[in-house]
């Protein structure tokens, strides 16, 4: 793929002979540096939050095609996922969820290709999908304690924890009923620390902060200097709990927390701390050294540790500068205690003696992304555009004149949110691209109706200047994405005979066939090229038939499925897999049954028949 | 667009100048023709029928971009679809729907843009989308005595039908059981004409044709010489009901059915029919006119009419030739009953006398696409390719050697099943496209595991010889597609409040509010940028808690979402619209709802609480 852009720097050197002419938007005369040309493969894997539609989309990159869509909280039976008893259990009493940032898995600072860790911020839950087989292991929660799963999920540097925080705040322990009115007294936030098994991927929840009852937006964790840190902005420290596009904006600073999530892990491990419904929850009022707050400009929302984590940078929308914290202030202003007060027992550290400096990026800034080259690359909603800056350190006309880090802009179509380049949440970013999320599609593409997608927009940031080269669209919706070169990833495609261990597994069809106990049956069934084993299935009417589903197949693509007619069931078997799923005989009659994912020539003729024989 | 291939004309002509070099698999310097740059529009709507995963996918040709999937048969919590009141009863007890055969809606053989019409071959239904607005407004089923809606939805010249077979045979009734060692006396298919109100697009089942136990495959409607006229193959003559991949492979022809629904349409209308399950039910042996049969090479799959309607070009899968009738030969053959003999009191037509050609297009061909300029193009699974070859009349010469009727072939990745090219079964097709429609990925792109999605390809029909342009991926699984020109539909983006009917709605917040009739609540709200009126809905455990959310925008793009905590809730209303849902306030506590949507700056800031009081 790289080749390309240098087709595409040919051509604008040899623009004046007349053949640059071109439709790119990239002002070359070749193709898009964004063509992946039939049976290439992109350079990237990219992770789109699929936001209310719960799943998580992935595309590739530079392309922006998307490629899969991996199903987590919402049934999806293009994939059987939802229909069989193993999937049905995990997703519990919900049929959906809103899917905000997606983690990678991190060793030592950089993405490792194990797992991707997605936040449901509607009934509160964290899932795992592992990038083995891009399929969903686990889902935990809904949190104890918690309200409102926005700001999560943040990675830290070996994967030692998740950390999320609340978006709401309600009365503890959930469940509890107090009035609204009495808001400040009775409702409150949590910032959870989420155990990660090194081995397994198994999540748990590990302690929980109680905080403020403040919204907690946007966070990040640290590394290097601020590694065992983490920070989260929040849009309402004046606790207002009615009409919050008005009440939620009357302060002109909020509060950003700092956390310290190895100190929070010492208390918990050294000292006896109340649990509550089982977690156990500190008061950051009584141990010193978890919680700081920070002032921020007013209503931020995204806080972006830099790759050397020396720079905390937030945003708040509503001025117009992103302001930078130097984590190395921040350490000597809590050893000095240079504090400007506290709030509800939280040291409030002071605003001047760690801010580095304001940048005057744009109207309306949100989220900023790093190429690990010493830039940053920050949203404006407003403005939609995206500002490229220096980071620190910057030289004294810099500091007198903080335009001047500012050091080019793009427009882009419209109103970003989030904005990503591959790496940028590691210690050493990949750079070379940036996707910028836009959250209105309105005139742009063909029309669809009312409900639209969002666009994504790709940008190259490998030059001084950023240059549009594409656009793509995505369900409803993306909020953040990773990205991962794709050799970080090591997919399996065949679920290997010998490492089946669902105890109902068959692999022999001599070993296949129909039992009963009661009015309980039970079917044990093969499924490959291309029939059924058995093809024919006699049950009694008020049966309750259990069907134990093995692909037999150990080929890659060689997918089966199984639907029944007039029955609500759709099972989709990967190659080596078994999956249970239950059916009520209710109605008499005859009721084919047929593969539904195609596999073979003979695909069509892979069917058979359950008779359901009346009482 | 189109400029783009001229672009690419030029790139060729001065590939001599050195500034021919290029990524792009058609050969040329310039960028694919396949590229949208951002801000551009693609050419045609792409409308990909989604499989087992119940919906329909809407992307943009020539990109290839996946725009937007409109929910039919399975919920969609990113469209809020399935959450309300509507949808809800709309899909009945199915959560899920295996959709195979979009049909365009037709007036005078040419697409009008008003509809487009899905199957589901699980559930036995069909639904129709308005193209207006691109969503769901009625699901017809399950169809009376239906059992495998397969060979469906076949769209007449101007609508006034949709012809569907049915794939799979049971007893009738349905819900009748009789042994499967019965299956020849015992089991019937069915030709069901489905009734399409020209003013509403509403659906009713009209009448219905009684089959012997054929697997009836894919069909078409006639135009011209055969309008009134519809075809579908069989797969499965030998009524074979086990191992059906040896066992409905014995004979070396099948049966097409030649049924005409316009003297279908008569009999019922003068005669006084038999009903079954309420629907009229022809026998074809005592209605003479109603069916042919018509021998095909072996386990035939496509049978596809030209674009002059004399032409009826079917493909046995397992015989290396596409076979060509000529609808004026099968006319005088049945005028002078020129038949080989009778199944089941149905003629079965005399093969030489309705054959024009076998034209031996390569291993393995399924269907057959026209580009309106004589040429047929037809997917050919088994050598993984399509063959582009000429329709008749042919001269002596291609006579004497029908391969001379081949014109080029293309290699596809990997194992095509349909292909499409825009308007191919309307009188007049567009042409210039073609997209191939892969049915196994394969190690195509980067790998997302061992479930895999399905692959497109997209080839520039426009020249002598084709060429490949672009690769895109599709979730499971687009079985057919349609294309038509983005100007022959007319999108409505905003629900304009005079045409909103619904009795709840509102749109002054001063008619807000909360009522309670015992423990029934009814909550009117209002949705608009920033804030819900009301925003706190205070409730007792154990109420029965009915939304009516009206969404007063009137603006483009500015979509609602109303997702409740943990209470399994996400409704979305377009800008105009106004939906009802229920939920059951079943747990004490407080319970954040939020806008799921993003709409504004303020989007975070529109939240309100749910106060559920204990008993």
């Amino acid at each position: 793929m790289r080749y390309l852009k240098y087709v595409l720097l040919l051509f604008v050197s040899i623009g004046l002979m007349g053949c640059g002419d071109s439709s790119s938007s990239s002002g070359d005369g070749g193709a898009p540096a964004s063509y992946v040309p039939p049976g290439e493969k992109d350079d990237y894997y990219l992770f789109y939050s699929g936001g209310h539609s719960g799943q998580v989309f992935v595309a590739g990159l530079p392309s922006l095609r998307e490629i899969q869509t991996v199903p987590v909280f919402t049934p999806s039976p293009g994939h059987g996922y939802g229909f069989d008893k193993k999937s049905k259990e995990m997703m519990g009493d919900y049929k959906w969820g809103d899917v905000h940032h997606p983690g990678l898995s991190k060793t030592d600072g950089t993405y490792d290709g194990r797992w991707l860790f997605v936040n449901d911020n509607a009934n509160n839950r964290v899932a795992r999908i592992s990038l083995r087989d891009f399929k969903t292991k686990q889902i935990l929660g809904p949190i104890p304690n918690s309200m409102g799963n926005h700001g999560s999920s943040f990675v830290t540097p070996n994967t030692e924890y998740l950390l999320v925080a609340t978006r709401f705040s309600v009365p503890l322990p959930k469940g509890r009923h107090a009035p609204i009115e009495t808001y400040e007294e009775n409702f409150n936030g949590i910032v959870s620390g989420l155990k990660v098994d090194q081995e397994t991927g198994e999540m748990s929840v590990g302690w929980q902060v109680k905080t403020p009852p403040f919204n907690w937006d946007l966070g990040s964790t640290g590394k290097g200097p601020s590694d065992g840190w983490a920070f989260w902005t929040s849009y309402n420290t004046e606790m207002a709990h009615d009409s919050l596009e008005i009440n939620a904006s009357q302060r002109d600073r909020d509060y950003a927390a700092f956390v310290n999530w190895e100190r929070a892990a010492e208390v918990v491990a050294n000292q006896d701390i109340d649990t509550q419904n089982g977690v156990p929850l500190i008061d950051p009022a009584e141990h010193e050294g978890v919680m700081y707050f920070v002032p921020v400009s007013k209503s931020p929302h995204g806080i972006d540790a830099s790759p050397s984590g020396r720079w905390i940078v937030a945003s708040g929308k509503l001025q117009p500068t992103t302001t930078v914290f130097d984590f190395e202030q921040f350490t000597t202003a809590v050893e000095n205690e240079n504090f400007q007060g506290e709030f509800r027992g939280v040291p409030v550290v002071n605003y001047d003696a760690v801010v580095e400096g304001e940048v005057p990026v744009g109207q309306g800034p949100l989220h900023t992304q790093y190429d690990g080259e010493g830039n940053a690359y920050t949203s404006l909603f407003i403005e939609s555009a995206v500002a490229k800056w220096s980071l620190p350190p910057w030289d004294d006309e810099t500091k007198q004149d903080m335009t001047q880090a500012v050091k080019d802009k793009i427009g882009v179509q419209y109103n970003i949110g989030h904005l990503l380049i591959p790496g940028s949440d590691t210690k050493e970013p990949y750079g070379e691209w940036l996707v910028a999320m836009n959250k209105l599609k309105k005139d742009r593409g063909l029309s669809v109706g009312p409900e639209m997608p969002e666009t994504s927009q790709l940008i190259d940031i490998s030059g001084e200047e950023m240059s549009m080269i594409e656009e793509d669209y995505t369900p409803p919706e993306p909020h953040f994405a990773q990205a991962v070169p794709a050799d970080v990833i090591d997919p399996i495609e065949v679920y290997q005979k010998e490492n089946n261990d669902h105890p109902e597994a068959r692999w022999d069809t001599k070993n296949t066939g129909v039992t009963r106990s009661g009015d309980q049956v039970t079917v044990h069934m093969i499924a490959k090229r291309s029939q059924y084993y058995p093809d024919k299935i006699e049950v009694q009417q008020g049966d309750e038939v259990t069907f134990h589903l093995t692909n037999i197949e150990q080929v890659s693509d060689m997918i089966h499925g199984l639907g029944i007619a007039e029955h609500n069931m759709n099972a989709i078997v990967s190659p080596g897999e078994t999956k249970t799923f239950t059916i009520e005989a209710d109605r008499s009659g005859v009721y084919p049954f047929y593969c539904t994912n195609f596999c073979s020539a003979l695909h069509q003729e892979m069917q058979g028949y359950l008779e359901v024989v009346p009482q």
